[in-house]
């Protein structure tokens, strides 16, 4: 099991009239994360490989302020099906849980649209760094 | 039982890479059609009644592309607890349900900064609107 | 010459914490304005003509607060060089004039990666709109 | 003088269909160099000196893409006035200049929401770091 911990700077930009992390801002966050465990596995973000978001669920459990300093997105394989996968983040700002969130994936073929199990050599992958629920 | 259909309009700028609306900002959309349904009922986004998302859920089942026309965010209040209450949202885009979203709110004292009951005058206007899940 | 009054809608996540549309949000709605205007004049946002924003500049007259209705981003084309042209945007908001922003855009070839003329179809229809500086 | 090399992350979100970051989302680079100077000079970004951005220029030079190593945005006081400031900055994106912006900020009092001049500690510590156009 691997837990991906990224760094992920939070802007002041991100801040609504409340003056904390706009609750949309947090998937942000969670995509800003994946890409870049992506990235880390080498695998491309828009690669040959078609893999789509199709079910997010995400707990607030603190609000976010704005620092200068970024905030840990904890991110782990969860779940690994045919042709789906899940990714576990948890958003850690300033040593705090702030936000749990479950991110499924569906790998897909982007010519006949249709889902498609997951690639061998990405399923191995994931296999590697899985963390079953 | 109230369905509040809330015109949201896309933007450009809301596109990704694969020339689709980014998962991220769907939640952006959910929120506009909270806004607006607050407003609709007279309800402050900002006023003593304090209340904060606690939770959300998004199925994602079409890809949103850029158009002129606003997607239609259908909106409904389908529970309501002691101090929180749901909201839901489908994402009808050109016609097609792209998305299903369900977002919790909880209310809280702002001065104590712990949560509380949904006040009276509050808690009558989301009964009067309530679809019951 | 042509006033395109384009209808932008504010969201509530434009706002940032002094409740106001955040600076660099303005630019979004000069953004969307811009390609809605190609849309009328039926330009593709991705053609084959490609063209870039090479400078942007804005005045901030009056901040822009959140609003149901939507503000009028009063575009024109201003400038027609030989690969590059000029748009201009007022950002009218509750009948007020919130900002003043000049878009200068250039027509690039997208194989060869640099600046070009602007092909004579695209080149005639700005005629047809514009207002000399 | 002083430069403020500020490092900015690119988010994966910052991406528009062409696979660049959208030009609007630059001015956001700038904010949020802005508010780090700010920080590192003390200065409240919402303290009793209310500052207000009333003009910006930029100029693009290159499309920036994604990458997971930040951008630097070198950023100087540029010119100091009664009432208004101008900073500077170049976004420096795998070591190319991208874009070249200025942005002119006004004191303001809160109370009467009018221009002030600029509170004298504030000015001289702008002094400081002051680099003459």
């Amino acid at each position: 099991m691997t837990i991906f911990d990224i760094e992920v700077a939070k802007r002041f930009k991100d801040l609504d009239p409340y003056d904390h992390v706009s609750n949309a801002t947090f998937l942000d966050y969670v995509m800003e994360a994946r890409v870049r465990v992506y990235r880390q596995l080498g695998l491309s973000d828009r690669g040959v490989i078609g893999q789509v978001v199709v079910r997010q669920e995400i707990d607030y459990l603190r609000p976010i302020s704005f620092s200068v300093s970024p905030l840990v997105a904890r991110t782990w394989f969860s779940h690994l099906g045919t042709s789906s996968f899940t990714m576990q983040t948890q958003l850690i700002d300033e040593g705090e849980l702030a936000a749990d969130a479950k991110s499924v994936m569906v790998c897909f073929d982007k010519e006949s649209r249709s889902s498609r199990p997951i690639p061998d050599a990405f399923r191995r992958m994931i296999e590697e760094h899985l963390e079953q629920e």
